[in-house]
């Protein structure tokens, strides 16, 4: 259950002791973001307080119907994104929880101070 | 001078319109951080107030010199890390702009309101 194992992990790089499997899915969830896609994919969705239908990805990303669809399942697999069935198409949102979950991811603590 | 985009890059993930190299610049520091070794250097560095000499990770994280080394200078290409000679042995330690930089770069203002 690779996607429990990311929704539930991740402590703050600046953690006392990352243990391997910590950084292991810290490591992964930083992998889902490290794709342009996939970042301009978070970022509609952050200017956007509605779910959007996986229509619209395609013009905006200028790539392939299978090539955005390959891209959202893996944000929703991480946790990042929601997924949601309206008749034909899936309409998605970012998951409650991603900005603060990527905004402890790198929390510094000992930096900050 | 990759460095010096990676430096200068990356607009928080929410902003408006992310264009196509502003989202390849941040999918890039999220690339440099999508191994769990990298995030156990930050991780080690981030507890530490005084530069670390790179003869230290090998034995922390188990891995071989010229690995090691490796994933240094990712980190430190990407400017995440700063680089100090000191004889024979680099020390390094995290950029003080580091924290800031991850942190600005996973804001996502529309959904803190």
């Amino acid at each position: 259950m690779n996607e429990l194992k990311l929704v539930g992990c991740c402590r703050p790089l600046g953690s006392a002791a990352l243990s391997e499997d910590e950084a292991e899915a810290t490591a992964a969830l930083f992998r889902v973001l490290s794709a342009p896609a996939r970042v301009k994919i978070v970022n509609l969705l952050s200017t956007r307080d509605q779910p959007v239908c996986a229509c619209e990805f395609e013009p905006t990303l200028e790539l392939s119907q299978p090539t955005v669809s390959h891209h959202l399942k893996k944000l929703t697999d991480a946790g990042l994104l929601e997924r949601e069935q309206r008749g034909r198409w899936a309409f998605f949102a970012l998951a409650p929880s991603a900005a603060e979950r990527l905004r402890s991811l790198v929390e510094m603590q000992e930096l900050v101070a």
